[in-house]
């Protein structure tokens, strides 16, 4: 296992735990090892694999508010839609910072503006229109594409994971049919291992075929105690490595905790105001937690060289120029 | 593509069908081209990989009755307690032929038995459980292992469309962690490729751990229009082919038309008294849907050399004996 296949991790602790467990699970006859069908690690998204600050999806879901407000105005007196039009992103950043610490005030309001939101659509009508999103739209602060919004190391250990026979998946709060639409090209990862919220999908027969209709309704909010349900729900297995960020992570790490085999836990830490972002808030519990047993802390500040691909060839990308045309290149140009 | 590889079915239009339509979504540059990523094919389990008479995971559900039965004998007087210590099939077959003709009267009552039999159980000691159940018992009538009732001619079927790029799923309305634990001897199809009824699961946290307890409450009844969300939920993708026997898998049907793509619908007719059963209860909707779009009816009768494999060797097997020691060979042999 060469060191060059975390490069753009600085050597530390979190790194060298990193390579000794992923040693220590595939040598064959090793205490530890572990048979390739079993090499489950799942990873958060927000936060964990690209940046949150905002939630992306957010971005998707208010330009769809603004083409709502645009065609009804009086959507634009009423929550989310107001703050979608003003484009008062201090309104959602304290509902969602107000979630992960416990305070559900205004969940209600935002989470009936999501569902709403793609009300009656099919799925490949919602399909087409987070792809169309992601070929032009960039982070405000960040300035850069939001599918260059991964984070390279991370990017790296997915690459490292999978070529030691492990197989990568997503268990997400964000959702799963948006994640879908850009898993692969950023992370390597297909369709069918992205887990995450998703709203009700009704069947409309039509003849000899059938559309799935999203309803205005949640289905599942995979976040917290969720997340260990729909992973087994969907793999009938537990994890060996669980990364996480936030609370919200804490039932995904603990399922992956399954003796006497070995466990990894990844806990990535915003510290790092200058390349990204700085703060704790929502992932209080989870820190202690981490202390407490031991779990390894992933600094962004100490632990990675990079944050973002400065070369966007380096990301793991799967036809990436084939799928997105000369607009792509362009646009990876310009950021 | 050879024509043995459809060994145990006879020549017929049901054989050239699928034949034709495996030839025309595989042969680069043809028309009807699909790439292999995208060839999902999607099967019911009960009645189109393997009998439904009685229903096999109702046999593992009333050992369990029994045992109820026999620590708390209050349960004696009580449906479906009372009819798994009668051995009596008809009441349980009687409420499944009503469920599928939409008459849910004894569905209720069933239904509560069957969520409270495992209630508190983690997903690892319920998958005890099951593969306990698999390694000794039989089919009443059919006097053959329940894990020995798959359908030759289905299993050449799949190992047919994996050998062609194809990626195998069943969508089933029988319970998922049941079926994960023989669908991967019988069928090939690993655990995360089965979808099924499912009951809530509830995460306890213990310390750096945690276990996912059974409830007795129902999550997902996967049968009818549940069929191609679940599809849709584990995958993001519609299948190319799909596979069913029964009213309940219309909507899966349906789903696998996506024009202008080709694709396949199979359903199985049970009309072979002597080497199976024979009875349509329950797919007149299917059947006069089949007739009226052209979807491919097979007749076991008229299609299938033969139904079971007299050989256990020629089913499809996963370190079979690996898996089930001696004790395995000796019960094949016995059968």
């Amino acid at each position: 296992m060469s060191g060059s296949s975390l490069a753009s991790w600085n050597d530390g602790t979190s790194k060298r735990s990193i390579l000794d467990f992923i040693r220590r699970v595939t040598t064959a006859g090793s205490p530890g090892f572990v048979p390739a069908p079993e090499r489950i690690a799942v990873f958060d998204n927000d936060g964990t694999l690209w940046c949150e600050q905002p939630v992306i999806q957010l971005a998707h879901i208010m330009q769809r508010w603004q083409e709502m407000a645009r065609q009804d105005p009086a959507l634009r007196d009423q929550q989310p839609w107001k703050a979608a039009v003003d484009k008062d992103m201090t309104w959602f950043r304290t509902a969602i910072t107000e979630h992960y610490g416990g305070d559900e005030s205004d969940m209600p309001t935002l989470a009936k503006g999501v569902l709403s939101a793609f009300e009656g659509l099919t799925t490949e009508e919602f399909a087409t229109s987070v792809a169309a999103f992601f070929r032009t739209e960039s982070h405000p602060s960040l300035k850069r594409l939001y599918r260059d919004c991964g984070y390279a190391p991370m990017v790296e250990l997915l690459r490292l994971l999978d070529a030691h026979g492990f197989t990568n998946y997503i268990v997400s709060g964000g959702g799963r049919d948006f994640i879908r639409q850009i898993a692969g090209d950023i992370y390597g990862i297909p369709p069918e291992r992205v887990v995450g919220t998703s709203t009700v999908l009704a069947f409309r027969a039509q003849g000899d075929g059938g559309d799935l209709l999203m309803q205005a309704k949640l289905d599942v909010f995979d976040d917290g105690a969720a997340k260990p349900a729909r992973l087994w729900s969907r793999i009938g297995m537990r994890p060996l490595l669980a990364a996480g960020n936030s609370n919200g992570d804490i039932p995904m790490l603990q399922f992956a905790n399954q003796p006497p085999r070995l466990a990894l836990r990844l806990l990535v830490l915003h510290d790092d105001a200058t390349r990204e972002f700085d703060y704790t808030s929502g992932a209080e519990k989870a820190l202690a937690l981490a202390k407490q047993y031991g779990w390894t802390v992933v600094s962004m500040r100490n632990d990675w060289k990079t944050v973002f691909a400065s070369h966007p060839e380096t990301i793991f990308t799967r036809d990436r120029e084939t799928d997105y045309g000369d607009e792509t290149v362009q646009g990876r140009h310009q950021a």
